[in-house]
């Protein structure tokens, strides 16, 4: 596989594409911002998608946690209702309720309404990943995108939801008009990943947070495919993709079938078992519980310790959490956790 | 086992015993509310736990569904945390919220002032079960309880949590302040459900609500304890355990040896491959997804016939929702699948 010059000896592409490395790589998912002060020094009245769309804001943020914590990679600070915004859907983020959208889809009518890719409308990303391949020099750059199923949920609920009762109604009841939603949001996540890589990105994460509360008949059947078409759109740019959800120890087979080189895997599927779940020669990333960071030293050690064990049996292993950083985590125990898994040997 | 007299033969009790059915049993997890109109009329102006400690509104309330759908069950109308409640804690439900508890508990000293189980504070749970079970003829009633991981996590919390970080982080750094909270939660429990089949319940069911969110590891050492001796207070009564939580697929083998004859599943498992995660000779129950019932009805029906034919691999299959009824069900969809399960050949 190719990959930007500097980086393509990197730990982190080295263990996605499965081969040996010499200290395992670990980052962060929603490392950019969160939890660190200086992350919310810069954010003080700056709406959320507005500091998205700030090339010299996107810059700094998604450097922070790679000059605070030593991470093995740099993840492009952003939303995953981002794309959608930028290219003229009526979203915005609400604080403390998260993305609320104007007028919810539920017919063709709705489908039709959605922008069309467009990459002028996104050139301030292309600007932000260039900037930021100058600055990173051998530390990857991760592009992302949100999953098809999962902007549907936020595009057809209006906003958060926990159920997702009426993204499933619609998903069983107007299979027309499903198709036709996730087959436009794949187009746009997909492109949106290609404008990335090209302006330099080194690999790409799909999330598709909430696929972990569809049924496999239905994920397979109703999500898949579009899944599939996102990571088939970036095939040829030849970089590790990376896939990721939560709750999806009873999808993660199929979540693996859908064209990637590497699984997220959230906290509750121990590595080793996650393993014989995926497809031969994928690599594993994950999956600390996001709130062990709370623990005493100790018990935070042994769990990383066991955690690096078990990913031993996968072609290769990211450290990383098995879900977003929590706002209120200590980032000194973030950096600890970056020392302890670079002391460490790599597992035969 | 012994039973109420006039259940024992009841379609529920043979399916959660493993013995042959001539029809499929089939109620709702929170049938008892939410979706009726005449359950909201009968609200109107009563708090939640002021309701669950009426007698008449209880018995009025349990019997709504069976009468309504022709479920093969009632279940007691309660909460999982009024029990506690009743005992003198101080908490509350707050509508749009849920329950929302007044002091936190974070050490030992909060642990010791919860109250002990006082059977004359619940005399009213006695007085709506014995009336229960005289209006109910042959069909039994479900007692239930909230487990001691939930009940916990409630309490630590303050309310609703979604990532549980103060009860996972008490979990790892005060194991002993954790035992004794859980200890206490676990005799609450196990005397609560005592004093429910005493007074004529014909099942019990434990409530984990939120143990899916725990990896196997840490539920297996510092949750499944507590939950077996939950269940082995019980287990002289000779009554069916049901055991459920959401997300439990990586855990559903641990919560099948808590000494239960039925396990709940939810709507990621299928039943076939339910009942290979659990223990030889036990029943399960669910595992119908509950936005399922937004769907057209002739996937509604594909489904549950799945859901029916893949049951047939257990030892028993009570038909279920995987989760609770969602409150905008059309209730006669509800009633609809209740007579669609009863028009089901048993499978083999």
């Amino acid at each position: 596989m190719t990959a930007v010059a500097g980086t393509s000896d990197a730990p982190l592409l080295r263990a996605a594409r499965g081969e040996r490395v010499d200290r395992l790589p670990v980052w962060f998912m929603r490392q950019a911002g969160r939890s660190l002060p200086e992350y919310r020094a810069l954010r003080v009245g700056v709406p959320m998608l507005d500091a998205c769309m700030r090339p010299d804001l996107v810059i700094e943020i998604t450097l922070q946690p790679v000059r605070r914590h030593g991470v093995d990679a740099a993840i492009l600070f952003s939303d995953i209702v981002l794309p959608l915004k930028a290219l003229g859907a009526e979203l915005d983020i609400v604080p403390g309720v998260g993305p609320v959208i104007a007028h919810p889809i539920r017919d063709l009518a709705g489908v039709q309404a959605l922008p069309e890719f467009d990459p002028g409308a996104l050139s301030f990303v292309t600007e932000a990943v260039s900037g930021l391949v100058a600055e990173l020099g051998e530390t990857p750059l991760i592009g992302f995108a949100g999953a098809p199923y999962t902007l549907a949920s936020y595009l057809i609920e209006g906003g958060p939801s926990k159920e997702h009762a009426d993204t499933k109604a619609l998903m069983r009841g107007a299979p027309d008009v499903w198709d036709a939603l996730l087959s436009r949001l794949a187009e746009i996540s997909g492109q949106f990943l290609r404008l990335q890589v090209e302006a330099g990105a080194s690999a790409v994460q799909l999330f598709d947070s909430w696929a972990g509360g569809l049924a496999a008949d239905d994920y397979r059947r109703h999500v898949l495919p579009h899944s599939a078409a996102v990571f088939g759109m970036v095939a040829d740019l030849e970089v590790p993709r990376i896939h990721f959800g939560v709750a999806t120890g009873e999808i993660l087979t199929d979540m693996s079938t859908a064209g990637v080189e590497v699984m997220g895997v959230d906290w509750r599927v121990p590595l080793d078992e996650a393993a014989r779940r995926i497809q031969a020669g994928q690599a594993v990333q994950g999956n600390l519980d996001p709130t062990l960071v709370f623990a005493p030293w100790d018990v935070i050690e042994a769990k990383t310790r066991d955690v690096v064990r078990r990913g031993g049996s996968a072609t290769g292993h990211i450290v990383n959490l098995g879900h977003g950083v929590l706002p209120d985590t200590d980032p000194e125990v973030l950096t600890r956790i970056v020392d302890l898994v670079h002391s460490l040997d790599v597992p035969d």
